[in-house]
């Protein structure tokens, strides 16, 4: 039998699905499982986009233009400007989901055996796209203190080595929900101005902003319009994760060029869910203020509800749909385990995604899980509830 | 600026999107253009499928299992079963196409620098496929004199190295049209169970076959059935391409479960598209003995035609929908272009694909092109006529 490569047994399993088969013997078991461990929302996709499905009238489904519908790639240029971002139809690359952007973007940017630099905790798969294009990730440690705020630049630039390609940012950020400020990202702007570094910027949650604040996005960082690489997509932003549209957006136009190539060798992204995704633009403004508003409570019921439960720490973060938390435990993965496993309150328990897993230094965010809110208001309560009562009798639980 | 990275220098241009904006401008010149050049069949989807995207009624489109629907994979593989392959739900991994099937499969089973032996001509992205995995592409050239059937044994052992993982076949084939027959797959299940290598067999084409000839499928061949990695799509077989939902399919269990930790990085292959594919598996038998009596005519009218034609040689394919023909010509290249630019016949001209970039070695297939027989017959006529017409004329013809 011959045997397979290092590459695939290097390839990290998905932390998030770490826990399902516990979960799914809990569901066996009869108890109520909340979901908070992945990032399904169940926000309904907007209307427009699905009758566009509905209403799909091709007799034949064939391939698009390898950079997606040019209808669409104009469409959506024009949408960005209107939100200030200085995108032209060039500028775009239709993937097949944001993690295609991302892999396009490693492949396009970095040799195998280059390092790109990321602060931690970050979106876990950046892992399983840096073994797939052959790169070292270099963890860059930020700190549930400061609610993972941007690590000092003196910390970003003592990782920079002769072999550093970029820097690779999330914002608003999976798993943090932290919104990077302008200065922030201003001074990611100087770091990679000087080390001549490419950045990406995966700005799927974009849209989710909390309390009046603005996302400030890397394309209009001036003086660097050519290291800039922003990862967009449907997923989120539509409620549409299963249409798996996304997009690489640069003005660097070798990069769009090279990406091209590799978006050539997979032939197109799924057309139907592009018809969908340019319908999506017509989106009204009042699903995403209904959708923003409906995230600030679900935040406020789970990110208050952590807070009041004694030990327990989770910074309130103004983006994305994620929060971590720090409990007192002595180890969260095994927290959640146990949870699924030995633990129900009313019938109920909670399902987490353990923090470690988004970590890349070994032993970090041991006592940190990360917590989706994508479930109705009356599910959080039950589930703050059941975090509560298991604290109480957990047997690791450090008082 | 920062530098893109040598993998993307590398990654090979698509071939047969080269000559696209010579296309554009014969067609902005009035001309009409046949395209034989790419494999997009005008065959309607099934209605089946097409009912399934218009008859969608989830009010969120929300990720698959990484590995595709449970339901689609189980109705999949019954559908395998009964065509004599022996595959169950756990041997199929659901893809974002055969690509990504063919990118999963390279990156499980091949480390960077390992080699792959590919009987050329062969389906040009198998190129970019393998510089995404940093692989070397090492030719067995096929011949047209034989209608490009398995090179001799010899040949292909004689490129075995300590570097070499894999064997990749494409049957029926693209761009040759050439099904293998029973004998020539045990000469290569042969080599590959005496230097335990994997077998790659790209089966995409399967339900075309004509003259009541019979595909063998590499899931058939005895003793390796750890070394076969099968990879499938709906693209051809229900003309729909822009589905995006391929198959790798192995028995291979660490080769799956490998495989799948790919997968669960970029999350699931596109959810509508594989409602569609899991529709399209009911769609009837009548439907392909119509597709296939029609191909059968197409390809007669395009093979005979074109060797009707003095000094052009077609050998007539048995399966998929493709042809590859040697012109009297200095240079197929520069003659495809030339159709293109400076030629037409009563206002029509054609497009097809060079084969030197269907050839790993340098200077093979100089006067080979590859014809995709997916037009209606009339324009098939028509573009036969033109091709006669254009030789006569060709300065580079040889007379």
């Amino acid at each position: 039998m011959p045997k397979i490569a290092q590459k695939a047994i290097d390839m990290p399993a998905s932390p998030i699905r770490k826990l399902v088969p516990y979960a799914e013997k809990a569901k066996k078991a009869g108890k109520t499982v909340y979901h908070l461990n992945i990032g399904q929302p169940d926000i309904e996709t907007p209307q427009v986009a699905l009758d566009a499905i509905r209403n799909f009238d091709h007799k034949v489904i064939e391939y698009s233009h390898s950079a997606g519908f040019e209808s669409y790639r104009t469409k959506l240029a024009e949408t960005y400007r209107k939100g200030g971002l200085p995108v032209n139809t060039e500028d775009i690359l239709i993937t097949t989901g944001g993690s295609e952007a991302l892999i396009f973007g490693f492949m396009t940017t970095c040799n195998p055996g280059d390092e790109i630099i990321i602060p931690e905790p970050f979106y876990a798969n950046y892992n399983g796209f840096a073994v797939t294009a052959g790169l070292t990730v270099v963890p860059v440690t930020s700190s549930i203190e400061t609610g993972f705020a941007l690590p000092p630049v003196s910390e970003i630039e003592a990782k920079i080595t002769s072999k550093t390609k970029a820097i690779v940012i999330c914002n608003p950020g999976n798993p943090t929900g932290y919104l990077y400020s302008k200065e922030e990202l201003e001074q990611l702007r100087d770091i990679v101005q000087k080390h001549d570094l490419f950045l990406f910027a995966d700005e799927v949650y974009r849209e989710f902003c909390y309390d009046g604040a603005q996302p400030f996005s890397v394309l209009n960082l001036e003086g660097i319009e050519n290291n800039v690489i922003m990862i967009d997509s449907v997923s989120k932003r539509y409620s549409m994760c299963g249409a798996r549209i996304g997009a690489l957006v640069s003005k660097n136009k070798e990069v769009m060029t090279a990406a091209l190539k590799f978006g050539q060798a997979r032939l197109s992204p799924p057309t139907v869910d592009q018809v969908a995704s340019e319908a999506a633009l017509n989106t009204p403004q009042s699903y995403f203020d209904d959708v923003v508003s409906e995230y600030v409570q679900r935040r406020n019921i789970m990110v208050d509800g952590l807070n009041s439960i004694p030990g327990v720490f989770c910074p309130k973060p103004s983006g994305a749909f994620y929060c971590v938390a720090k409990f007192p435990v002595d180890n969260a993965e095994k927290f959640c385990q146990w949870l699924l496993e030995e633990f129900e309150y009313e019938g109920q328990t909670v399902m987490m995604a353990p923090a470690n897993g988004f970590y890349s230094t070994p032993g970090a965010g041991l006592q940190e899980a990360r917590i989706a809110y994508v479930l109705n208001q009356d599910s959080l309560k039950k589930a703050v509830v059941c975090l509560e009562k298991a604290l109480e009798i957990y047997p690791g639980t450090i008082r």
